[in-house]
């Protein structure tokens, strides 16, 4: 009954739920840009000022870029009496290059398409669309019983999109306050655009630049070619060590800290509607490269992988050059699953490329950053809790997904408050986040708001 | 007698001809850029005068770039009577960076450095230096006796650093009147930067450019990785191919047109003063890389190779982007010897790495030169005879020796005329043609001269 209730609420007042989200998206929010420092911290005082009129506690925390928001607020329990932290940002994606937009993209508007309504703007879906449905439905609740649900901390950043230089840093230094017993994070998507789903997985990041260095300059190979040591030949070489026959990666103790998947999760993700047909279709492809043993949502949520990112050396331009360049450079990326650490893979990285130099030959590195996998303890009964939220929400089965990127908040939560966390999504594939035409569908927003005002009847 | 007559006239008359020599390195010749149009008309004016006074019947030949002087001279023959035929270039490199250069490139002056009398300008060893040492010899040949020494063709281009687009037509449709015994070069160096030498092994080159393409637009690894093609590594893969362990091409029937060195050839080069710890030393390495069974100067002139030149693909500025590319492209090039067929190669490599690449990859081939190499017929007693001329002048035995790079031209005289070619120079390795401060010493310029006139006593 009680949230019946806030339900019918949140479908009657969907209309005025849009306008603040417009009233959202009409500050051009653009972390990674000082023009709009400014309309940063607008947003940041909107959010502020919303937080407060549904009864939280809420502040603007200044850091050395873009403020923090953070507010507190206290309900009767309704359900299992955790305490909530939910993390969204508020700045946006620039909109360059503004000429493929069809409209202003600070100028939000309703639109009917051929799939349904869509919010149009930049940050409908990425993040504003998705961390209003999370107030929005605190806010619900707050007009059918005169209170919040539960204990709730919401965790405001406005530098998602341009490195997060102050988060950790200010969560370190308020740890005691940001600690919760779960983070709730609203920056994923749906499963197939349809299915609701909760990330448990998600792989790390290992980022290294090498260059092979040889001669002391560029040599021609008219004079040189068939004596000098050449490092693209070599860089080629080593990179071409990185995986055998059967995709696997080689480098000594790579799998070492690669746990199977757990049964469970395993029988749920086989039951899953996936059509990787279509998955590498949609980009001109049709086989999957990993490793030949693995399912194509195993090689890209639980198994690990090393990518090359990019590569230069010698003459690129147009026509030819038989020189014999002095260096050749890469970028060599790995993804990370279940308990690798990144130092120990780089380290794993850098000694098999020492070992297989050949004389005349450095190697120069650089690492461009390290994060470990995130694995969320799905026995924490809030996820199950969660999932059936969803289900009764949604009308199809709920599903425990992983993710084939970094979320590097859900391993800071892990890492710096100790912390797992939840993430649940609305957004869909075609979302154009961080592309020109960005857009949210309604219908995420509005069975956005009301999941969560399910799952906080459940949890809170 | 008659012989040292012209040599002694070479020595007294050392002054004038450096005279001469500035003249012409005064006007600059600068055939890529068209700003020195006339310029290189006039060098060609220069030279056709020059020859017109020296009782040649000299002409300029007009073609689509820069004109040709073709000159004929007829003398009593002095020595085997055999028509020859000379060829050289009067333009020259550009000169920038113009800040580098001590002095104007153009007004060449003779400098006293530790190593000796030296000529500096643009142009003074590649190849104006050098052509003049020909024509100053029969110049003094004239003023000794009268007469030119024998039958001798000149052949002079504007072409040589821009491409020579119009040469092979030129020699086509004059292919009759620029048909002689043998052909004369002096475009090359000295060995060891004292010893007098002929080239007569100049390797080929084959050069290809390749592209891999996978999916239909750059991918997100985070998403893809795992699952999606990397053209990076394709590329890799397959250039690590094409060398085995012991630095050998792994194509097949690379070598089967390769011939063993012939026994005179390989004994004159284990005679050869060659310091390869110097060689490597200067550019910074220790160890030849090559082929692990030969030496280094049969890695560099007698053995092909095959060579990256360049590789690009996906993110290469600064920091990371973890992308998976649409497609990454590499320059590999082949220096190719003895009766190895430039389309051949080409086409077995193309092959190689059809026959190499995975499923839903494309590979987009462009052939950007193709020349074969050029062995002369050294048992043409015209090569004893002359290596016999060059030792009596410098006083250390003459050598055969290879060139690890391609003359073009060479080839297009076997090829289109069906005449060998001796390349004899008295270039030195630190001349710094195409580059700043470009010199010629006053030794090689004048005991320049005094070689072609023994070599043309026993010749002509």
């Amino acid at each position: 009954m009680t949230l019946d209730a806030v339900l019918a609420h949140i479908d009657e007042t969907l209309p005025e739920a849009l306008e603040r989200l417009n009233d959202l998206l009409r500050i051009p929010s653009i972390s990674t840009d000082p023009v709009y420092k400014d309309d940063c911290a607008r947003a940041a005082d909107w959010l502020a000022a919303d937080l407060t009129a549904l009864g939280f506690d809420a502040a603007i925390r200044p850091t050395p870029g873009h403020p923090m928001v953070v507010a507190h607020g206290q309900g009767p329990g309704t359900g299992d009496g955790r305490h909530l932290l939910f993390y969204g940002h508020y700045d946006v994606q620039p909109v360059d290059p503004l000429n493929l937009w069809h409209r202003d993209p600070f100028d939000p508007v309703i639109e009917d398409t051929p799939n349904g309504r869509v919010i149009r703007a930049r940050g409908a879906s990425d993040d504003k669309g998705q961390l209003m449905t999370f107030i929005e439905a605190c806010g619900a609740w707050k007009a059918v019983h005169g209170s919040l649900p539960g204990k709730l901390t919401i965790f405001l950043e406005g530098e998602e999109e341009s490195s997060s230089l102050s988060l950790v840093p200010f969560m370190k230094e308020h740890a005691a306050e940001l600690t919760a017993d779960i983070a709730l994070i609203c920056d994923t998507s749906l499963h197939e655009d349809k299915y609701p789903a909760i990330t448990t997985m998600l792989r790390g990041l290992v980022q290294e630049q090498i260059t092979i260095h040889a001669a002391n300059k560029d040599l021609h190979s008219g004079v040189y070619g068939g004596a000098a040591a050449n490092p693209i030949r070599v860089l080629t070489k080593i990179l071409a060590s990185l995986h055998d026959d059967q995709g696997r990666v080689t480098l000594p103790g790579f799998y070492d800290d690669v746990d199977e998947l757990p049964d469970a999760i395993r029988a749920q993700w086989q039951a899953l509607p996936f059509d990787h047909a279509k998955f590498l279709g949609d980009v001109g492809l049709s086989v999957p490269t990993g490793e030949l043993d693995r399912t194509p949502l195993e090689m890209l949520w639980s198994r690990p992988t090393c990518e090359f990112n990019g590569i230069t050396g010698g003459y690129t331009g147009t026509g030819f050059k038989t020189v014999l360049p002095a260096e050749a450079s890469a970028k060599v990326s790995f993804r990370l699953v279940s308990r690798q650490n990144p130092a120990k893979i780089s380290a794993a990285f850098r000694a098999h490329i020492r070992a297989m130099l050949p004389p005349d030959c450095r190697a120069e590195f650089a690492n461009e950053g390290n994060n470990p996998a995130s694995v969320m303890e799905i026995t924490d009964p809030a996820f199950e809790a969660a999932r059936t939220a969803l289900t009764e929400e949604w009308g199809l089965p709920a599903a425990y997904v992983g993710s084939g990127g970094s979320i590097p908040i859900a391993g800071y939560f892990k890492s710096v408050l100790g912390m797992d966390a939840m993430l649940v999504g609305f957004a869909k594939d075609d979302d154009q986040i961080h592309s020109p035409n960005e857009k949210y569908d309604v219908e995420s927003f509005h069975k956005g708001i009301r999941s969560w005002a399910r799952i906080l009847a459940r949890l809170s």
